[in-house]
């Protein structure tokens, strides 16, 4: 297994992928498609999914391999991904989201670290593989039997920030145990590509992306979360006083279940629109929730109507499209969104509401200006 | 088994309760604490605890009651009180609350229909009884091989809207069989007070009140939803522009888990206070989800502080008590208090945003006006 960051550049196509993509940055590589294609299909092609790394994309020798397991199991395992292909496979169809999707709404209000995401930065695909829950059982871990607050850690072969450490994250174990998490090796039924965690990766389905790590190395049940600077140190979602350099261990919020949010990805910001009526297209998500409701304005929010819903009844951790024709007369416009979940909560309105330094879960009503006429 | 309502009102000290809370009203009896003797003890006493009754109380004989359970499983049960008590006990500390709590504050946008409820339409108790998961076994009900979709139905001995039928109400298998969702004999330790459903109602931690139904005659295991109006067309979360007398079976959002909400209950609205630190004190609560952080303004919204949280680990189905104090000049200020869960989401700022015509999850930042001098 050898790590070849610039050769996997400029391999398998991946010159040709980022073509289609708003590069954000090439070292680490992070890249969003354009909304309208991304509004295209309900599931994204795994060519316009965003791509979010925090280092080198390794390229990953298939033939040689390995899944190590270990940790609190019963028994050690090492497995191919032949191994891991011939277990009970199944198919989950789900959307991941990078917790800094929309992050730039953000910068209306004040700077923000990070990159710059559009509401790009999400995209839903079916997922084949085992699930962890099965890869656990055959590790010999005995769900009936096991402490509480267990946790499964991944570690992965990304190395981040230069050579300074391996990219690693966890779960707790009820979600690991959970029947959508799963070891992914097909996204939309191929190969995962590179740039996407070929050949394994998690998928924990209503999670930020940031818990379904990529070149999956290995997993390790344990009694605590990960220690990972990722994870115990950067995705942290801190109140706007809290500077991100000062942050001690128990500021701010661990972030892993993502909130209600909803953007409008057509018509695009700053349109010039002809006159009559303006189809209105975009998405609702939520974590763990199902989106209830979505409302449109075309007036900055002193009116709304409601929007009709899409999805998949069953994929209650895939995302909801939404469409609604407006009749706008001529002049500019601000167009808002807001969707509401099953337990009745919304979105805030004001982007200063939601503001932190880090410009993380960026939920405030997704506000696109046009022009009719 | 009888029901006497006007026996009851003047029945086991309710008369002497009544005078110590805020009364919406006597026939059905409604009320609610006042808010600063709410927040005094983190568990509610039963006599401070909110009402809220759809017809009349009745007034049941304990030695002469019954609980059935039919519908789909595997024997029907006509069970006593004594042999409710001696199943399996669980106790649950939970928090319950109106889908109508903060009403009251929706006032200010536009006219809503029901009871004005002010903040204290929730409490906290140890609730103890069988879970409803050991009743259903206990009917022969096999979770293993039941299908899906099932609910279980609650019919109850109050009479709403004079005689014309009885309350009744459902909720989710997957919910039922949950841990947390007991038949609740006692609350605190006692049997339960008339007023809160003697001798057994339903407790079903995270849900709006309405399912958590009280003088409990049977529970039946069925296909569908409960088709009681109370559930199917009363308690529905709707869109402002639809008038609830015009409700299709297919608008708005039927009431179930409570969303994300928090309350100022100490100063009072309109309190004078001495110059010096103010001590602000109220609650947070989220349905299904830990509330993560409490944010405390001191003017309007436009700067926050942080409030210390107190809750119990043990209890995530409670409300989280938070403080803080406030260093506020001469002056009028008004006071503000939003929540985030753990999610992430956040309340929404203006009353605005949340009204509808039946004044349904009020969720704004509760705001109290103060003079400080």
């Amino acid at each position: 297994m050898s790590n070849q960051p610039d050769h996997s550049l400029s391999d398998g196509g991946l010159a040709e992928r980022m073509a289609r993509l708003i590069v954000h940055g090439r070292a680490p590589y992070n890249a969003e498609p354009p909304l309208d294609r991304l509004r295209a299909s309900w599931r994204t092609a795994a060519a316009d999914f965003y791509v979010r790394s925090h280092g080198d994309l390794p390229a990953i020798d298939a033939e040689a391999y390995r899944l190590e397991v270990g940790g609190a199991v019963g028994r050690k395992l090492s497995l191919s991904l032949t191994e891991i292909q011939a277990m009970p496979q199944a198919t989950v169809t789900a959307t991941l989201q990078c917790a800094g999707n929309r992050r730039a709404d953000m910068r209306a209000v004040a700077p923000v670290s990070g990159d710059p995401w559009d509401a790009g930065a999400i995209g839903t695909a079916d997922w084949t593989g085992p699930r962890l829950a099965d890869v656990l059982a055959a590790a010999g871990f005995d769900r009936a039997h096991a402490q509480e607050d267990l946790h499964v850690a991944f570690a992965c072969h990304d190395t981040v920030e230069g050579e300074a450490y391996r990219y690693g994250a966890s779960i707790p174990m009820a979600k690991a145990l959970a029947p959508e998490t799963l070891l992914a090796h097909a996204m939309n039924g191929e190969p995962l590509l590179p740039e996407h965690g070929f050949p394994l990766r998690a998928v924990v389905p209503g999670y930020a992306g940031v818990r379904s790590p990529k070149w999956l190395a290995s997993i390790t049940v344990q009694d605590r979360p990960s220690d990972n600077p990722i994870q115990a140190g950067d995705y942290k979602f801190l109140p706007p006083q809290v500077d991100p350099d000062k942050v001690g261990p128990d500021d701010g919020i661990t972030i892993e279940t993502m909130p209600l949010n909803s953007a409008i990805c057509e018509p695009a910001r700053g349109a010039s629109l002809p006159a009559g009526l303006t189809a209105v297209r975009g998405y609702a998500v939520c974590g763990d929730r199902t989106v209830a409701r979505v409302d449109v304005s075309g007036d900055s929010g002193r009116t709304w109507a409601q929007a009709s819903l899409e999805r998949e009844a069953e994929a209650p951790f895939a995302w909801t499209f939404w469409s609604i024709d407006l009749d706008l007369p001529p002049g500019e416009h601000e167009l808002a969104v807001r969707a509401w979940d099953a337990a009745g909560q919304t979105q805030p309105a004001a982007a200063d509401d939601t503001w932190n330094r880090k410009g993380y879960l960026s939920t405030a009503w997704h506000r696109v200006r046009v022009t009719v006429g």
